[in-house]
């Protein structure tokens, strides 16, 4: 390892038992994993996001690794009339995967927890002809789909930077003082 | 303004007169932006990332503002054969356009800085049938397009804190000591 190696931050844990990822944590696994990545010999060149929660992974690893095409499917959970289960679904506005055929594509998502999401991408993309490698934050014990590239294996609920509080509200008609 | 309202964070520049943008301010400018847009009292139903650049804020913000629904759109500085001037270019993998029609939809990247990156694609957009409003952490007095919804106006070169380190390099080939 080199000085100017990225290095992978320390593992904090909240009184709750929470793992917490911070902002400038968050930063430096991104640098990290983006190494692991090209360490590995795979050279991305396009990044998917599974939105909401790998678009910000997604940005900085794509700079960590200089890699410029960029872009976000959309996943949710549904549970649908005859099942008991929810299944993620990939929702509008959906991706032109013309242009993936034949491209090497990091898809990338916040946590590998049931793996069900990421594996229903990583399927939808290898059917668009992709050469397809997965890159999470964290993955669960549970997860049907380990991904290539990961920092923690984690059981613990997870507090992301990015989510960590509640939305915002407009305040236009509870402010108390105008 | 109540006491659990996002707050903005303090300007920090550093020894080159550059504005650096940390890891936590990020955090907290995406919070205090995603309340400018509720409080102005336009809902966006999608929130749509150029990238890479507003990659993070685009994830950011639609955490804060509890918007699930997102995508990106890929563009990129081109100088053509006959022009001087680069002219911004969106590349795939494109947007599928079709399920943006009549939607209020929050346009996001990191900076306005010719503006023209954000015109493009806010006809784009419209043309689409969208209904577009933007938003950028930062704009330049130079630009052609000034975001419905920004941070900070400067002249300064900006430290972002995804991009203020080079990209990492893959190590395989140059590791002094294995």
């Amino acid at each position: 390892m080199r000085s100017s190696d990225p290095v992978a931050p320390d593992v904090v844990f909240d009184e709750q038992g929470r793992e917490v990822l911070g902002w400038p944590e968050f930063g430096e696994v991104s640098r990290w994993l983006g190494k692991q990545v090209l360490d590995s010999g795979f050279t991305p060149e396009v990044v998917i996001a599974i939105a909401r929660g790998g678009l910000l992974l997604a940005g900085s690893i794509s700079y960590a690794m200089g890699v410029k095409a960029c872009g976000a499917l959309n996943v949710e959970f549904y549970t649908e009339m005859e099942k008991t289960l929810p299944e993620p679904v990939v929702l509008p506005p959906m991706l032109d995967g013309g242009a993936l055929a034949g491209k090497r594509v990091l898809l990338v998502d916040d946590v590998s927890d049931s793996g069900r999401t990421l594996h229903l991408v990583r399927e939808l993309l290898a059917e668009m002809g992709a050469e397809v490698r997965t890159v999470c934050l964290y993955v669960k014990p549970r997860t049907i789909l380990r991904p290539d590239f990961v920092w923690r294996e984690t059981d613990a609920w997870i507090a992301f930077p990015w989510s960590a509080l509640p939305p915002v509200n407009a305040g236009a008609d509870t402010a108390v003082d105008g």
